[in-house]
């Protein structure tokens, strides 16, 4: 059971249960922070680089981690961190998709001057044929073990 | 005006409009994407590593997002690409906080096989105190103009 920094180990990888994303849900989300027609509009996505509705990539992001959130790979210690490296989208996520995550730590690096650690999972995001949509690395900060 | 690739010059700079972050926007939106309790609940947030209430930081790039599809940085075409570097979160945005971004072009790489280049905007979000919150820089997309 993961309770601290130090019980995390490198390739150490979890997974997600899934979530379908519905039409709904991709227009909802982009009539509000990506209101692009590829996005909001069958018709006009056609002609687009996406060639039919896709999800915007931000709201991938944002399903991405209310799935890492649920697994809790740091146990009692939350999702905190100070940004994300790596982070691409990989093929678009449309209408009816069901998506799951997979995650390894890539890095451990405990801090010199703070009873805390950097933990680096490299996270991706596959659809329901097992194809890679979206990739992100966050640099978490967790607490150590009280000595 | 903006309508080409070759329209675009390094050191160009953007800025968008401003937009309030409500409590309820904060507490709405990770309810559905980032359910931790300093994001949902006060007296939770007192004791978290944010010291108070504060938007998911993918709350903060969803804004951001939003802010840059409204500035049109490539003129008619769409903000479309391959994911982002260097995203980092600088500061807790609080309810009520006002935002804005500010961006400046800091790369643009014609494709050698294709009629596009790659444009990275490096952006940054301040809060109505004029301090830096989050900062991103998404690899965009766009069209050369035809010959």
């Amino acid at each position: 059971m993961i309770r601290w920094f130090d019980d995390l180990t490198l390739g150490m990888r979890f997974r997600s249960r899934t979530q379908r994303i519905t039409r709904e849900d991709i227009k909802q989300f982009a009539a509000q922070f990506d209101p692009q027609p590829f996005h909001l509009d069958e018709a006009a996505a056609e002609h687009s680089p996406l060639q039919g509705l896709a999800a915007s990539g931000w709201h991938t992001a944002a399903v991405a981690m209310r799935l890492a959130v649920e697994i809790r790979p740091f146990g009692p210690h939350p999702l905190f961190g100070l940004g994300v490296d790596e982070l691409r989208w990989l093929a678009p996520v449309r209408p009816d998709d069901t998506i799951y995550i997979e995650g390894e730590v890539v890095e451990l690096t405990p801090s010199r001057t703070k009873p805390q650690g950097v933990v680096r999972i490299k996270w991706t995001a596959y659809n329901q044929h097992g194809e890679p949509v979206y990739t992100f690395t966050p640099i978490g900060i967790v607490p150590r073990r009280p000595e």
